[in-house]
Parts: structure tokens; C-alpha cells; sequence
């Protein structure tokens, strides 16, 4: 990324209104770049006798927006020499009513089919990275699936692995240690990567760049791309001053992305149904004794040790007395994933020139969100693609680490 | 085990009713065999000169259930001859309300102090079992938290790779490659135990019996202990001919349970807020293709693969068009652990001389129960400590042959 794709104007500009709307931003143009440098690694490798990665989507159920993601998945994939597959669970040369995939059927077995799909991707050598279109069960069943995929093979960077490396700020990781137990052999503390090292993007010998998400890592990168982040700041604090609402706050994106944005520097409203959290970065002074409520000494020295390795999470959470409305009012930047057609964020609500960031299949804001917001990105899935493609290209760099060169 | 504790009667005695209710089974009758042998293999260790096992329970809130759970475990442990710890948070020396556990204090940092306690319990070489009392947060980011302890230390059996061996009846594991993922290191074909070594329980070099989640297992030792299982048929068909339902489908015990019951030849229906399902065990012969739906070729082919190399789900599981009181009055065992004080089974709805068990901390069956059923088992804690103590021993069995015999 060189220059960002749109300057944030809500500081000089005009305040948005109706005769005068923000600006509508459309994530095609954030991921262009990230695809040129994708498609050129790729050439790079082919020039070298190298094979081109595959990418194999796993299609458990032909819901609509799974089959179109899939197709543009597809499409990115062909733009930049990446080999893709879709492997679907079903038959198209039966025709299939989407009502025969709620399971009702005496032989339904969804379930055992994707995990079946999903073994046989991780068995098979020629398979770089697997992607799977969910929801398909939605709630915990998918979390399950979602350990199923090798981490050596996890685009999506869903292992619970990457959530941790994400968690705890491991930029560094040993590919051949993916998936052992924090505390044993996942991070000993002479591995943990220098802040130093880190500002210089040194990699440790034997070491690559931890996955993350790449939802949430699409989110920071529009971000990025509009003007949110202040470059002039230094690294981990270019959201310096910055509050942002998450509405959402699933183990997939929601809560990943709080962290992540916290991490940045930002104050951040994670709003769920059921409760509203606030995470802040964690200051690099131990944090005083909270109020009411004394640590035992047990916890005390456990927080002494973890700190030495640095193995504590970057962000602190506390729950959170704010409505859903007055945090959004507080906020410079309001992102919404609610995978509901019914819900909408009001208009009035928005903070006149705040940056508005949509990542649910429904549109959770209204058709006048511009006439308050200074910039609106209606869907963000071009560049969380092309960050799933990115991850692909570093997995592919973890096999090389792991058995040396491959052809 | 030897003989049931209670002899099954609703079959052959008289119907339950008011003036001849059915028999109140308590969980510490079923645990003590267990636990007797339990004591006799650690002072077997203590006479070779080796180690008590220790056990450390994280206690993260002062919440009542999880104080007096984890004062059970210490009773049970002192009584067994294991070193237990209590790990809490907070510091006992100044006064708690439990309010304050709830999170609005500005340095509330519960998850981080939660995680800093497993972390150093996984680091510490002395601890070779951990527990941790939850609900904490409810809901997914427990699940995230489970899957930080070591498989290596989980007494519980919540981490995701027991669960996957539930699922798919892996019975043997090589303790060095827990964690790995499935299709990859986790299960080589050659590796699986022939259906003639498990029935005759000899163990593959170099291998040791898979840990279970304890609760589903503890619920599988009560039914043993009433005489639900029938001894007569073969192993593995032990529950052949009987309905049961489950209400709850949580990861932690409702969905495993199910799919062990249903691997024992159950046919259970799992009954979950918001969905019925109906799990059976799966036939050896390949399902018929399902109704309204042909599966690809791509799924046939993974299917294939996966059924030579034993990597297929013990158990089918399709939605189920019944309600719950229809379930319920099909059934001859009616387990439920619903975590509400206002989830109350109909006694109306229960089958004259069926089994009720309840494992909820709140009482999900009626004062009335034992009008309807032949056995009422009102907790099952205990067994679930008895289980969670045989899993200790097991995991310092896979430490032993991780590094060899061990002081």
C-alpha cells in the first residue's frame, strides 16, 4: 500500500448532509493494490518453476450469498494465478431446493459431508489453502468445523491458533509448532520477536508472519486505505484517540476485530445482544488493582510471568453501562456485522462525519446513512478476499519453512 | 464395575404413581466403585515411590455453584489421595461481592487473569491435571478459553481434540501428536484399533485410551449404574431399542452426549432452544443417497476415503420435525440440563417407569418426577468428579509415555 485509495475529509471537509452526502466507498478499489502485489509474488513463483497455490472452497449448502461469494472468490482467484476449486457438497445435475438442506431428510448428513470434504482437503498435498463458506449451522456446531481445518491449510485464519496469536500480539510464529498449547511450546519467550526487530520486520531464523483473521484484517486494511489510521503516529498506536463501535462481537470477526483495533490504539464499543464491552490497549505498566475486588497473590505472580514472556493479551475488556446509542454517538467510526435484514442503525445516531463500515450480508445501515456520514463502505468482502489470498501465499511460505523447497 | 448399583425395574415392577413413586438415585453411590479403584491406582504410584498426580482448579468468581463444585472436588480429591489446589482470582483477604465479578470496575481485566492462571498452569510441570469452574462469560468466548488448557492437562476433556475423538470413536491416541489436525498427524489409518483390540481393550504400542468430556461420560456411567445399558448385547450396542432425550445441545455436554448415546445405539433426539435433532448411530453400510439431494462426486469420493481410513462420525444427525413434549413422551430416558430456575419438564409428558436424570444446577424436572418415572437421579456431580479423577490418571499415563516414567 502506497497512498490511501481516499483521503478522510470528515476533519476539513464539509459536514456531510443531504444536499452534500459523504463519500461511498467501494472495497474493489482498496484490494486493487493487494491484488497487483499478490498476482506478481505468484509470477514470481511460476517464473521459478514453481506450482501455482490452490485453493480449494468448500460449498456446504447452496444458500445465495454462500454461492455468489463462492463465484467471487473464483473470479479473484483467476485474476491473480491462483489455482481455485470449488468442491460442493451437493449434486447440480439434480436439482436442488435450498429447503433440502435444512436436514430434514431421513439420510441428512451435512455435517459428516463437510467434515468429509474438509479431511480430504487437508490430506491432499496438492491443496495449499481451504476456505469454507459458512454459515452453515451457525453457533458453536460452526466453531467446531472451523478447528477441523489443518492451521498449516486455514486461509480464513479460524484456528483457534491464529485467535490467539492475534489475542496476544504473536507476530512471529514457528510454523511446525502451529497448534501446540500456549504456555508449553506454542511461544517460548526467547522466540517472541523483539519490539525492535518488529518496527524493522525482521524475521526471527525459521519463523514467518503469524495468519490472522482475514475479515478483521480486511476491516484494518480499509481502514488504512480511507484515512483512519494516522500514519504519523507510531506503529501499534495509529488509532490513537480514536473511538470505534463493533457492532457484533462473534469469536469469528466481532471480537477479533476489537482486539485488533484496540491493539491499534483505539477506545472500542463491542455491542452484542446481550452486552456491550468496552477494550482498550493495555497500558505497558502493570494496571493498578481493580475497584472492589483484590488479586490474589496466585494471580499476581502468574501476571508477573506471562508478562516477562509476554504472553498476555494486548487489550483489556470491561463491561460496559453505555446504550447501544451512546455509543455510537461517541464514535469517529462505526462498523455493523449484524447478519439480520431487520436490523438497521439510525441515521441520527451517527456522529456528523464519522467513517461508516458495513461487513454483514444485510445492510445494516439506512439509505441515508451519507447524508451524517462522512464515508460509507457499503461491504468490504473484494478485500477480505484478497486478504484470504494473501494468507494463502504465506501458508504456502509455512509448507516451504516446514519440509524446505517444494516444486 | 461389578453390578448395578440399582437394578433397572420399570419393566418388570409396577408402574410409579403417587403412593409408589420411583426410586431416588443419588450420583454417590454410583461414583464410589469408581472411586475406590481411583485410590487404590494412586497409592499403587505412592508404593512405587512416584508422585501423587496434582490437580489444579481455576476458580475464576466467587459465584456460589462454582465455590461449592469446587469444594466437592477438594473432598473427592483428599478422599482419593490427589494433591488439589484451588487457583482463584481474587484475593479471599478482601471482601468480594459477587456484583463485582461482573466486570463495570475500570481495570476489570477477568479473561486476562483467567488466562495468566491457565497459562501458568500449563507452564508448571508439577500440575498434571486442570480444571476450570465455569460458566464464566457464557457462551463462545468459554469455548475459547477451553481450548487454551493443554490437551495434555484437561481433565475436563473439553478440548476440541477429545472432542473429535468422541465424535468419531477414536478410542486410542498417541499422546505426543494431541492437537494435530484431523486427516494430517492426528489419525493414521494404520494407527486406528482393529474393532477385535478394542474389544478386547489391548492397547497399541505406544498408545493410551482417549480422554472423554466428563460429564457426557459421567451420564454414560450413571445409565451403566441403573441398568439402562443392557449387558446382554454386544459392546457398542449396549443401548440398542431405546429412546432417549437430551434437552440441551451445548458443545460442552448436550452435543457429545447425544453422540454418545447414539454410538451405544440410542436413537436420541437433542433438544435445543432454538432446534430438534434426532442423532443415530451410523450404519456400516454406506447410507442411501438423501432424499431431494445427490451428493457430489467429490463428497462421495472423500466419503470413501475417509470410511476405509475409520474417519467418519460415529453417528447421523438430521432435524427433527417433533416438538418437544412428543419427544419426551417417546422416550424411556429423559436427561436434561437446561441452566434456568424456570425450565421445568412437564412430569405429564414422561413415560410411566422411564429413567429421569438431571444435570443442570437448577432442578429441570418436577417435585412430582417419581409419579412418572422409575428413577429419578437428581445430580450427577459426583460421578462427573469421579470422571474427571480417572481422566487425571490417564493424562499422567500420556505424560509417562510422552518422556518416560516419571517420579
Amino acid at each position: 500500500m502506497s497512498e490511501p485509495v481516499v483521503q478522510h475529509t470528515s476533519q476539513s471537509g464539509s459536514t456531510p448532509s443531504a444536499e452534500n452526502p459523504g463519500k461511498l466507498v467501494q472495497a474493489s478499489g482498496i484490494a486493487a493494490p493487494f491484488q497487483d502485489a499478490i498476482k506478481e509474488a505468484i509470477q514470481a513463483r511460476v517464473d521459478q518453476g514453481k506450482s501455482r497455490p490452490k485453493l480449494v472452497g468448500i460449498l456446504p449448502t447452496p444458500s445465495p450469498p454462500s454461492v455468489a461469494y463462492s463465484e467471487w472468490t473464483r473470479k479473484a482467484c483467476e485474476a491473480v494465478g491462483i489455482e481455485f476449486e470449488i468442491w460442493k457438497t451437493w449434486d447440480d445435475s439434480v436439482e436442488v431446493k435450498e429447503e433440502d438442506h435444512k436436514g430434514t431428510a431421513p439420510d441428512f448428513d451435512l455435517e459428516a459431508d463437510v467434515e468429509d470434504l474438509i479431511i480430504a482437503a487437508n490430506a491432499d498435498e496438492s491443496v495449499h489453502g481451504i476456505m469454507v463458506y459458512y454459515p452453515i449451522f451457525f453457533g458453536r456446531q460452526d466453531t467446531y468445523l472451523q478447528q477441523i481445518v489443518d492451521p498449516r491449510k486455514d486461509v480464513e485464519g479460524l484456528h483457534f491458533s491464529y485467535c490467539w496469536n492475534m489475542y496476544h500480539n504473536v507476530r512471529w510464529i514457528s510454523p511446525s509448532k502451529l497448534g501446540n498449547a500456549p504456555g508449553t511450546t506454542r511461544e517460548l519467550p526467547e522466540e517472541r520477536a523483539t519490539r525492535e526487530a518488529l518496527d524493522a520486520e525482521q524475521v526471527p531464523p525459521g519463523m514467518a508472519k503469524s495468519i490472522l483473521p482475514c475479515t478483521p484484517l480486511a476491516m484494518v486494511k480499509c481502514l488504512e486505505a480511507v484515512g483512519v489510521y494516522d500514519r504519523e503516529l507510531p506503529y501499534g498506536d495509529r488509532l490513537f484517540g480514536k473511538t470505534i463501535t463493533v457492532v457484533n462481537r462473534s469469536e469469528v470477526v466481532g471480537r477479533p476485530l476489537a482486539a485488533l483495533l484496540s491493539n491499534d490504539g483505539a477506545k472500542v464499543y463491542s455491542v452484542d445482544i446481550d452486552s456491550i464491552q468496552e477494550f482498550n490497549k493495555r497500558a505497558v505498566e502493570p494496571s493498578s488493582e481493580p475497584q472492589g475486588r483484590a488479586r490474589s497473590e496466585i494471580v499476581k505472580k502468574a501476571h508477573a510471568q506471562n508478562t516477562a514472556s509476554q504472553l498476555r493479551p494486548h487489550h483489556v475488556v470491561r463491561n460496559c453501562n453505555m446504550t447501544a446509542e451512546e455509543c455510537i454517538r461517541a464514535s469517529d467510526v462505526v462498523i455493523s456485522g449484524v447478519p439480520s435484514a431487520n436490523y438497521k442503525i439510525e441515521t441520527d445516531w451517527i456522529k456528523p462525519g464519522a467513517v461508516c463500515v458495513n461487513f454483514s450480508s444485510e445492510k445494516n445501515f439506512k439509505p441515508d446513512v451519507r447524508t451524517r456520514a462522512s464515508m460509507y463502505l457499503p461491504a468490504i468482502g473484494k478485500t477480505t478476499i484478497a486478504m484470504l489470498q494473501r494468507n494463502l501465499l504465506r501458508l504456502v511460505e509455512y509448507r516451504e519453512l516446514s519440509e524446505g523447497p517444494s516444486k
